[in-house]
């Protein structure tokens, strides 16, 4: 048996995972400064506090796990009958009761509404955590991949947004990876609906503008007139995508169009708002993360009520690297009603293959094994042994080659490693109380007193 | 619907988190001083990778994944016949071609095989992830939980059993946890099974000493008994489980029952050398801690061949928080020949509640928020955000209030989070550049100029 993985899969060895790590730390550290607290919920949630979130595509997306014990013959024929409820396309009890986890939006949601009661509001949380989806893989898109969230639910205030989008800025700072915020409101997008014909058509207009970046603006009008749009309100969409200039100016023509609608008027106000407060602390000059007022910015997702964020890389060929949003009411779907919130998520996978791009890692973090001893005999191994385990208890890392062998297979093993340092302690050595230190990437090689060496590593 | 997570799962909230990451944090910093580099492989693995490596038993209990696109009318007499052999208890790729990691060890062995043309052998590696069982959740097991291994694959040399031994004792030390670490050899186990009956009884004779601990001497010799073992056979295992003394004494008898044997006389060489190594090293003072020779460890899994290890934290009740040994043939099972190795684990979630019961966790890992700004208003929120993020840039975690209200309802916020300083900027220390600082815990408020304020709580 040739051995493999499921597609989509992917193992992550030393050198990917400390640059990953790197970034999910570089997130993690930003989102504590700010008050975010860790939460980890089960890779599996009870199939029916997944199904029907995630729209009639998403159901189909989601990993169901097989109950175990299916074999029991006592339960043969409800099996059968449960087995056939599966292949109509129902889920069933009978056959399966868990699903993978596919976002950290609906366990967080799942969560609050289970712990409403100990919790202190508004209750900020961030969660790093793998997701599952039973997509068709391709270039970037996976079925096992991490999300990287930070919401808080149960307050309104706008001042979460600023600090959310102070979030985005400090960590592609700290990435090293320039990038601009868009953002808008679901309640601009709420008044052109009723303009075009009802807040009904909201999602019909919003789903259409969201595909403007892939599919143009001629074939956005299209779908809008298949959707039943007249030619008039058609038009009014288009004019109101091509709103152009400075974040003002923007602004200047939304209230000119929409200040008579009072959902028009709020979603207005509050981007109004956002962005005086997010520009006095950031400054507007254009060597800042910039925060962009981006009308054609409509998010997927049906659950945003206001504000809407999207966060794009400069300079690198790359969809959204995050993206979040606020929301009217998180847990109403699991009985628990009144409590808003507001998040943004990290796409780590993206994030990764713009810094590859960008040669954004440093290469300090790439820090392995930092000296190899030279395995020069049984009794040397034993002396060798006890000056690696003081320099191990001054943190440093360090490997004893595990066997006697030539020199050249040992130098080759520390080549491979991208060990810096090698260290030969011969009989020799011992006696004298010395160490031969060779830093392979000079060639240079020194003798020195085991004080030395214990002191000149450990550093 | 009320919501609720399946059973034997945990949703995990900060407190918990932060401990728990304190024990994965100290182990991942022990491994890697080591040289020892990290490893994740995905959730799911081929459903036939995983059958067949756990015995009959664990078959049942790994957890598969339904395939996506069952309800394809196309498949669905397929998909009917499929099922049909799933009720008969065999897994079938129509239905499930995938299953959750059941333990690291096969996905290791599988990386291993599926990538040794790439790999530096020795090949030192940890992981850190959690793994599914579809056990009976009970007090202490759960379906979803942590393990913790560090592996050598492709050396035979007992300088790993070493590290590995000091590795257990360094990562025991820094976390608080008295242990002692059972060692015992499985070819001794095998020179036993030799004199009673053969080689074959080997697994027998194995399985059955693996639950004296449990069930007692009587019932163990019951059981030997029942696989066909003769009276003075039976003798013979007791005989040898009663060994007592010192290790050297223990030892001593061994030599004298197993010298006669090949396989006795390497067993007990093994043995020596590991323990006179790590003596050598560690001190055999009683302040330290013990490597213990055990003739009655023998750990179920039936892959193991030379050493075997298990920890046992001292002062507490509660099976072993750790174990391990040497196997000689990791991925035989995936069609690659001749790769040795050895490893260990750390029980994760037995090591918690022994932490816990011992109040080792340190109190200042459970840094959540430092200063919570009150809110005192629009403009003086505007002020505060910029004060805050100067903090913030130093690693300073804080939250600003997220509405103008009561200083009560402020100050309970804060409580309820344990947020040990409360910052108070209203419109006269704005203009003062002042700010009044109240410690929770003294009670002490002080008024400070704003630079003093971003020194004293950037430290």
């Amino acid at each position: 048996m040739k051995p493999s993985i499921p597609q989509g899969t992917r193992d992550f060895s030393a050198a990917v995972l400390r640059k990953r790590n790197f970034i999910l730390q570089t997130i993690r550290s930003v989102f504590e400064t700010y008050g975010f607290e860790p939460l980890e919920t089960p890779a599996m949630e009870n199939t029916e506090t997944l199904m029907g979130k995630y729209g009639e595509e998403g159901d189909k997306l989601i990993f169901k796990i097989l109950n175990n014990g299916l074999n029991n013959p006592d339960k043969r024929e409800t099996v059968i009958q449960d087995f056939n409820a599966v292949l109509e396309g129902k889920t069933n009890k009978g056959i399966t009761e868990r699903a993978l986890r596919y976002d950290l939006t609906i366990p967080f949601a799942r969560y609050v509404a289970m712990n409403q009661g100990q919790l202190t509001f508004p209750f900020k949380r961030y969660q790093m955590q793998p997701v599952w989806r039973a997509d068709r893989p391709q270039r970037g898109r996976y079925r096992e991949f991490w999300q990287c969230d930070a919401d808080v639910a149960g307050s309104a205030a706008l001042l979460h947004e600023v600090e959310l989008s102070l979030i985005y800025t400090n960590v592609f700072n700290k990435l090293n990876v320039p990038v601009e915020i868009h953002i808008n409101n679901r309640k601009i997008l709420g008044a052109l609906a009723a303009v075009c014909g009802g807040e009904d058509m909201m999602m019909d207009i919003t789903i259409a503008i969201d595909k403007l970046d892939k599919i143009g603006m001629e074939k956005v009008k299209d779908e809008l007139i298949g959707k039943g749009l007249s030619m008039e309100q058609v038009d009014a969409v288009e004019s109101f995508i091509s709103i152009a200039g400075s974040n003002e100016e923007k602004l200047q023509q939304l209230e000119d169009m929409f200040s008579h609608l009072p959902l028009g008027k709020e979603g207005i106000n509050e981007l109004q708002t956002i962005l005086g407060s997010f520009n006095a602390i950031q400054g507007n000059g254009s060597s800042h993360t910039q925060l962009l007022v981006d009308l054609s910015l409509a998010r997927g997702l049906n659950y945003y009520t206001g504000t809407i964020f999207e966060v794009k890389a400069l300079g690198v060929q790359m969809g959204s690297i995050g993206g979040g949003g606020r929301y009217d009411d998180l847990t109403g779907l699991f009985g628990v009603k009144g409590i808003a919130g507001v998040g943004i998520s990290f796409g780590v996978d993206r994030i990764y293959d713009v810094m590859e791009e960008l040669t954004a890692f440093p290469e300090s973090i790439q820090k392995g094994t930092t000296a190899l001893f030279f395995n020069t005999g049984v009794e040397e191994q034993q002396h060798v042994l006890g000056v690696a385990e003081q320099l191990r208890s001054k943190g440093v890392s360090c490997e004893i080659y595990h066997e006697q062998a030539k020199f050249d297979k040992q130098f080759k093993y520390a080549e491979r490693k991208n060990i810096p340092f090698v260290v030969i302690i011969g009989s020799k050595e011992i006696e004298a109380g010395t160490a031969l230190v060779k830093e392979l990437a000079s060639g240079t090689q020194t003798e020195m007193k085991l004080e030395e060496l214990l002191k000149g590593l450990g550093k």
